[in-house]
């Protein structure tokens, strides 16, 4: 298992700090969502430049225009890029395509999707590298967590990689661990943690647990 | 009818060229997704600096954290910033909820919906500003418009403006306005003619025909 962590609600020189305090237990490294939004791909380009080694991952969420976008993002240095699961096959494809074409790999976000068990067998036929439950900020605050979700998506894909997001703490993690996804995205659970490099660290030793 | 222009595939500098030339023909000028994963905000805030006048949407494609990302668009400048179809309502509504308060509007796309009557008539009774129906860059390559989604949506909404974006060029826009809709977005119709100004005097006069 992977540990992610997710970037949302900093700036680009902070982003930079958070990494350096925390990177020796960080597999990947995420520039959210709304990073993207505020500094769009000079945000990855400038995370990729401070720490070249590190696996970026840029949060596009792309719902259109899958091979350009991807192409704009590996250009920048992103490793892995999002696409949106409720985006058309069309799109996820042409992300996949652009994406292998030049080593990198595509996270299909299922955020959306209202038929989980369906939808994932498609972009799991699709070739994607990792399908994603995530629950976003606006579910979380209404109470959801990705538990179930996870557990179902375990059950149908055969070959992307499973990753999981959506409020994921330490005192909620074992619950996660235990339904073995590939991938744990981690943002506020050690963006917001009073000791990050402690909270970080025994994120890694959980996830790393056989 | 109103006009909109989106700008996708250009840098900021080769964006404010371009509407300084056309600027008298255009109602709304639409920082594009592209160019929001390119530059981010940035863009939307250096083009209400050189058109303070000129309405700008910021074409986001909000899928989460919708009250947080208007609030973020709306201080960069944005006078309507684009949210899903496919978002959850809580994500919409928040949307709405942040822009109403800041004399913002909405703009929901419609991309990627099945069910678009149904959905638009959800998001209609959400009060979002605009319903848009698009036919994205990644069908439009399959030969899809979005003729026939503007028609349905134009005999479900009640209250939103309708706006329709995918493939206006001058040598379709007759179609498109025979189904009247409030806003027709034009991207690559002007930006790739060969008289750019000539072609959005042309469209803004078949636009303003009664």
């Amino acid at each position: 298992m992977k540990l992610q962590l997710a970037l949302d609600l900093v700036s680009i020189p902070e982003g930079i700090a958070l990494v350096r305090e925390v990177q020796e237990y960080i597999d990947i490294v995420e520039i959210g969502t709304p990073v993207i939004i505020d500094e769009g791909l000079h945000a990855v380009r400038a995370m990729k430049a401070a720490f070249p080694s590190l696996k970026v991952l840029a949060d596009l969420k792309v719902m259109d225009a899958g091979g350009y976008e991807v192409m704009r993002a590996a250009e920048a240095g992103a490793d892995v890029v999002t696409v949106l699961g409720v985006a058309e096959d069309a799109t996820i494809r042409g992300a996949v395509r652009e994406a292998h074409d030049r080593g990198r790999e595509i996270l299909v976000d299922m955020i959306g999707v209202k038929d989980l068990a369906t939808r994932a067998q498609q972009v799991d036929d699709m070739g994607v590298d990792y399908i994603c439950v995530h629950t976003g900020y606006d579910l979380q605050a209404e109470g959801r967590r990705p538990f179930d979700d996870l557990r179902l998506l375990k059950q149908v894909v055969r070959k992307a990689k499973i990753a999981v997001a959506g409020g994921i703490k330490l005192d909620n993690m074992k619950e996660i661990l235990s339904a073995r996804p590939d991938v744990v995205i981690v943002g506020g659970g050690i963006t917001n943690a009073e000791n990050k490099l402690e909270t970080a660290r025994r994120m890694k030793e959980l996830v790393q647990q056989p």
